[in-house]
């Protein structure tokens, strides 16, 4: 069940980065939903390459067709199959590349796992694979928008160490996060950022980012004790994305260095809910959200697949010179947002059918 | 299910931090391992509360039964219950914290989730939850171990600001981690963070952490695409613990701030297997082990309870102020090594025998 | 996950007949239930043995205690442990039995499986292991009758060729079913069955039969398409019972010699539902449950432990004539009919709370 | 997860009767197993409609697309996704049936479970949706076949009341069973239920039968204690197939009437195995494989569409006379063999493969 997510609201991926498409079968989607390709295309727009020429210049409509489980526009309750065509059906010629594990990338532990692998463009370790995942996750959010509000807004909080500033989580909008090429909401910082992002272009090279992501208006009650609370889930959803290192949640890892009379958020009456003072906890208490707006950040590192010549060895151990062909992403982050929100959503609303038949 | 983990070596753990006991059955141990209760107890007696003045002086002695699963000192294949009797059953009294949510603790969200919650003590919030994940973990190491030889070492790499130094992954051993009651491998580094700890101790105060660990001899090839990536599940199981905050693998959030050639691990013939020369990643690819050290590491913030008076609210909103009566732990991390060790153990171990399927 | 079963409300065994007892978890109960042990310890005295002259003799009060999730008397939301203690914890010297396994038993096929079994008594294939099934079942039952006054009542419907007459489905009560050792609510088939077991046992042989059972006032919707369906799952709950050979819904087998004409339901008005004038589906349709009387029968082959000597073959395959020691159940349909009522609420428990997440 | 059968080898099928397609994911296929889209087509074919004049005469080629996981003919271990497109996208117009329940049907299960439903042709309760169950089972007797030497043959063996006579479940072959349009490998008894077939065709009626199956070189250990027994899952699989009512394993039904001496299989040894001298166990004890033959039998009731006119209600309780467009089987059981054979593999696949990992 690897390639599979959820309890109630299940989402199956398949497809590798050549061959026929790729995809996922939604299982658990209530009936009666309003829902059109048009709901999911946009996400899976943002997501696309080719955006800009900050990104990888792989053309790819990547137009989502539904294949069961809506009819007449509504969702009938059954599966939900979503197709997405590759172009190039046809492995190139990556020569060279298939006798070379590429450093830092999954050719040599799929080659270990399975005694073989796709030869060429990693499979499912592609960046392709998340396509699936938007196109369910879209599906999520307007459920999450439509029955309870909720919110889920990413942006790009750093590159390298350009670090992005003035930003509120508690208002920051995807207009203003879609601003710019960067993804990062605050213009000053983008700014510092494109320019970083187009040196490292120049030399061929890469370099890794933070991801910010809120989620507002979640309602308290959603994350199941013992193994699937809500930050549990959300840090296994994050860390399965390529090129993820790290996850941290409320005031992370940074919060470790606070004592318990400086991190602790008291307790306030908020309209008419219990709120917190300080949100140092990210949203979630006992893996259980509060209430306030769920944060958290993920940790990028640098695209592994680089144009300057790396020394490494080939499958048999001996020393080779390897240059990649083609040209990648100098970094993946402002790509990565839409990814994040959906997988966001794939989680919270999987949680939140379960907080469903809580009470007796 | 949300306290079962694991596909094939799955643990569901049970029981308030009051009431009869906590516990875990163990489903899909392989038949034939030698096993008794003395395998489980040594990381048990290292979890438990009590054992320095530095941790809360709850007095209980955590023995361990093995209800069913075993004869004759060896496994049948069947299910392994175990229990953990609570010395003293029946809730205190609490008093005013009943009507008042302990600030940063789950005290709000489960009465939020369930409209009613464990009177006191945390109920399945309460690090005692702990107690099955760790009993069910050691049988999960002692199979990795002998299977394997896979070696699983945890440690505390900082207390509040106070890093430590000197530690190497590839070397450090449990006895080294026990030689102190920081359980920080390195003398002098374990010798500030102890000061650190006996100041906020003094002040009724708390203070976090962050615990390392490493999977030595881990081989290549565990790990299943695409969601329950080796990361991944680890991630999810970290943050499934108590008092988590944030989780990183190999480069982590630091990680992000490199470029791509500084980043990639290049690949090296080592021994009859190949390796990296460097090991930014982790020792995971794509999800899946690479045959080097598996390194994260884990923040914990500071314990919520603390004795110093909190301004806060009661649930209906009243501004109250909040004295924690007896006395906690100041600061988890040390109590949290066999914890993350042996939540390690459960992950790798479903992993590892996931993997026996999968090649034809 | 063999000893788990169920999506939302999840039931995990655990114990062999000999050792320190059998039980259950139960995750995913509701919050806010009244519950006690007395609520669960009826159903498992109907399935003790010992319970008259026609059973084993096998003194065991197997009195339950709850270990977690329920705190004065109301459940909390978190697991539910539940432990019986064996009260023989040591193997008995079976000697002969374990140099031979027993035809028709599970003996050689947990060899074959394992490598090892338990030394005695049956292990996890023991009618023992029932009983956690039958406390975590006796939760679902008041659940299903509080919340939607679900009536779930079987009764015995053939012992050997003595079939039961006279038994109206839409009528029939566990107070006539109670009303005689057989545990036939037709007192005239119940006699005829009560003489051929009598004849049977004094022979030292064992007879086969059937239960049937009814489900009243299940709702319209219950029942997952496509693999879940109600019947489906019910048949895999069914099976899932030692000695069980059979399942049939509806019409069943005898159904399959009717044309459609005779076979179809019409629909027509009843009350505020839709219902239809025969019940041939025996409440579902398409896998869900359509709002009539859920019917179904399964079949138990006789008990494989019989006093008559037998000639077999020991595990070298060596010809020897077995004689079981000790006392066993001529028949043991009468003891099932608690096991097959609880079974049937673990299953419609759980598609029930699956039924309240379908709809937008 | 109502879509998804397996916890190893797992397949999740989508796709309405009408809409693009239909088809499945199967997830955990070994790598570098030979794979085409032939190796899948045969059984879609003998499961296709069209295929004489006794069968629905809608015309589908049903050719399956592998759209993922096969890369130069052999499995890459990622998900394998199947795809066959309707002929008819469009919903025709079924007039009167969208306000009439279709007696027996599933229409109205339906439209109470989720609100709606698919306007016509069944949605998910059509017997199309088993072609994504067919594709994937079909990959799994290829692997069955490779590794184990497992031989799975269905047969009809009742239609009405005229019974097969004379086959040999140790012998009997697809070839023979696809002599003839009955799928009953006895001529003579092929004979007679074909004329019987013939008689409910022009009477506008349909018939039910009994589809029986063998599954022959099982080897012993297979199955896994408490609930997924291979009985159990075969239980499951077979009463989750449209139309099937009843389900029995070795003796069966009938057995329930036999004494333990009766009905005990006494073992002997065989060549270099234990076996037993009958097989009144249908080749599984205490749900575990036994290596005997695997023996079921499975019922399936007349089909609900019938030519003649119904007296029944509409959704509103208005009495009505429905009669039905088009034609359709006037018995399934011979369409049903291949669905059989493929379920019953897709069963016996993933507790082999759960079986890999049961030993230390």
């Amino acid at each position: 069940m690897s390639s599979s997510l959820g309890t109630l609201f299940r989402v199956s991926t398949f497809g590798e980065s050549h061959g026929v498409g790729v995809g996922a079968i939604v299982d658990g989607c209530p009936a009666g939903l309003q829902l059109s390709e048009a709901d999911i295309q946009g996400q899976l727009d943002r997501r696309r390459p080719g955006q800009s020429d900050l990104t990888t210049p792989r053309e790819e409509a990547d137009q989502v067709t539904i294949l069961s489980g809506v009819e007449d526009g509504l969702t009938l309750g059954t599966p939900i199959g979503l197709l997405v065509h590759n172009k190039d059906q046809r492995p190139g010629d990556y020569g060279e590349m298939d006798q070379v594990p590429r450093p830092s990338h999954a050719d040599f532990t799929y080659q270990a796992k399975y005694g073989t692998r796709a030869s060429s463009g990693g499979g499912r370790s592609s960046a392709r694979e998340t396509i699936g995942r938007v196109a369910a996750g879209a599906i999520a959010e307007k459920i999450l928008r439509e029955e309870w509000g909720v919110e889920i807004v990413a942006w790009v909080s750093s590159v390298g160490s350009e670090q992005a500033t003035g930003i509120d989580p508690d208002k920051v909008s995807r207009a203003q996060v879609d601003a710019n090429l960067i993804r990062c909401p605050d213009k000053t910082s983008a700014s510092r950022m494109e320019t970083l992002v187009r040196e490292v272009l120049e030399t061929k090279d890469s370099i890794g980012g933070v991801v910010s992501c809120v989620c507002r208006n979640v309602p308290a009650g959603w994350g199941e004790p013992v193994f699937d609370k809500l930050d549990a889930m959300l840090a296994q959803a994050m860390l399965s994305l390529p090129a993820t290192k790290g996850f941290e949640i409320g005031s992370g890892f940074a919060g470790t260095q606070l004592r318990g009379s400086q991190h602790n958020d008291p307790f306030v009456q908020k309209g008419d809910r219990l709120g917190t003072v300080t949100n140092n906890a990210g949203g979630v208490l006992g893996g259980i959200s509060s209430g306030e707006p769920v944060l958290f950040r993920v940790a990028f590192k640098p695209v592994a697949t680089i144009g300057q010549p790396q020394q490494t060895a080939d499958f048999d151990g001996k020393s080779v010179t390897l240059e990649a062909k083609g040209r990648h992403d100098p970094c993946v982050v402002p790509r990565a947002v839409p990814i994040i929100e959906t997988m966001a959503a794939l989680v919270l609303l999987d949680l939140a059918l379960r907080q469903k038949v809580r009470k007796a």
